[in-house]
């Protein structure tokens, strides 16, 4: 494992115990003092990768193993939530994902580990792994290259147990989504209704979908609403209830310019994960 | 297991073979027809309730269990996607989960089902449950009575292995939070922190929390940029640019008027999860 840790480990602050006792020699000033600084600095990397690892160590140590060495890791997505799928890890399988930071788990069926990704290239890039309070349970929340069941679908889990009793021809590929995605799913069947010919009176989504002058106004008039639930000293329900207005408006256009809530949730965790500084340097200046 | 399915699945499409061939005796007509009717009543639901029976009998064959009987079961927030816990069921487990529609789980250390809450109150309310690709992991997608970890936490997943590597003081009860929840916690750290003096100049945030008017100004704003992108027919980048700037100051205001962001999510959800017609009878008519 003497490999690269999460970046932000790498900058753990370990004090330097080797002095620069190298004598001066010929060397000039300026290249003693250059020769020196890199020899403390591969000091330091050795001695914090050498305490890393026996972090990592002690970390490993603390999971409670079953029987057969294993414990369960989900994958979930870091700005959806969509679980992506489920495995097991090993002592190593852990290892090589606080590393690598692509997730990697025990295949059980063939006793190795295996990279989700190594032939799919659909790697799950780990930005944080956390354990359950009985540290026998594992989260990798991570970020996916593509989707991740070897079905090509975007989760393992598409098949729905209500859906199978209701109806023995149910349809499958209904991915276990949270509510904001189950929205948005809702809104993105409108818009491929509206491809074929419309009979009756079109539900107040199509609508939306039909009419940009429609939907402008309503998102405007929702935001407002919104704020006038602070301004006006409204109750909390009204707040909910007027955000909840604002949101689905906004999710018809994301629809309508074929933007995905995730996409929209990478930006703000890309910006959010800058320093305040770098944050309000990249704000634009709103006049 | 004789006991009340989903409701959606209890109006299962069976037609009742049973005929209704009582004497008419003393009986009126209307007597008669009433009791007819009950009859055919109960044929109907006892027929469905075997037919549902064989169903769930036929799921539950369908699982990959494992050589103990058991398969993974992992709850999740309907709303947040959080992960709430993560267990392990068997026949039973599942077939008691699917009745009851509370999340249970075989424990593996006293070799008994439990339900979720049985002790604590904190249920969790399945409303739907999903197999993976392998029928061998599985998801209760469902709401929480109330904080799920028997720690009091809000779900189980609260140790963060970076923070673990990166510094021993760590401090514990980081959840595994996805983008949306990391900046909601972010935005209500920010204003806990208003309750100290402020030294230096206070972030964007902060001052946004401070200030109503440029709060509801910067909304209104960006809610406008939004629509403009549609109208102006801007790239998918900028919509997703401002929609993430929407998303930000909508989550200041509802941190500013105590309204989580599941909340609205829940409002969503039940406005969603009603009929069309319904659907549009409880919306509140704008002029």
């Amino acid at each position: 494992m003497a490999v690269a840790y999460f970046p932000c480990i790498q900058s753990a602050r370990v004090t330097p115990r080797v002095s620069c006792f190298f004598s001066v020699g010929n060397y000039s000033r300026s290249h003693y003092k250059r020769r020196c600084c890199l020899v403390l600095a591969s000091a330091k990397k050795l001695e914090d990768n050498f305490g890393l690892e026996s972090k990592v160590e002690t970390l490993l140590d603390s999971i409670k193993w079953d029987e057969k060495g294993l414990a369960v890791a989900i994958a979930q997505n870091v700005d959806t939530g969509a679980i992506l799928m489920q495995g097991f890890v090993n002592r190593d399988a852990l290892a090589t994902t606080i590393s690598s930071r692509k997730a990697t788990f025990y295949s059980r069926s063939r006793s190795t580990l295996w990279t989700k990704g190594e032939t799919s290239n659909n790697f799950i890039n780990v930005h944080d792994i956390f354990l359950d309070c009985d540290h026998d349970s594992i989260i990798y929340l991570g970020k996916p290259d593509g989707p991740t069941c070897h079905t090509g679908s975007e989760t393992c889990y598409y098949t729905s147990v209500t859906d199978l009793l209701d109806d023995q021809q149910a349809e499958e590929n209904k991915l276990a989504l949270t509510t904001l995605y189950s929205l948005e799913s809702t809104i993105s069947q409108r818009k491929a209704e509206l491809a074929a010919p419309q009979n009756g009176k079109p539900s107040w989504t199509k609508r939306l979908l039909l009419d940009k002058n429609l939907l402008c106004s309503k998102i405007r008039e929702e935001a407002d609403e919104l704020c006038r639930t602070l301004e006006e000293n409204e109750n909390k329900s009204r707040t909910a209830s007027e955000m909840g207005d604002v949101l689905y408006h906004a999710l018809v256009l994301l629809a309508l310019k074929d933007v995905k809530t995730e996409d929209v949730l990478e930006v703000l965790r890309q910006r959010f994960s800058q320093s305040g500084i770098e944050e309000k340097k990249s704000r634009k200046s709103h006049s």
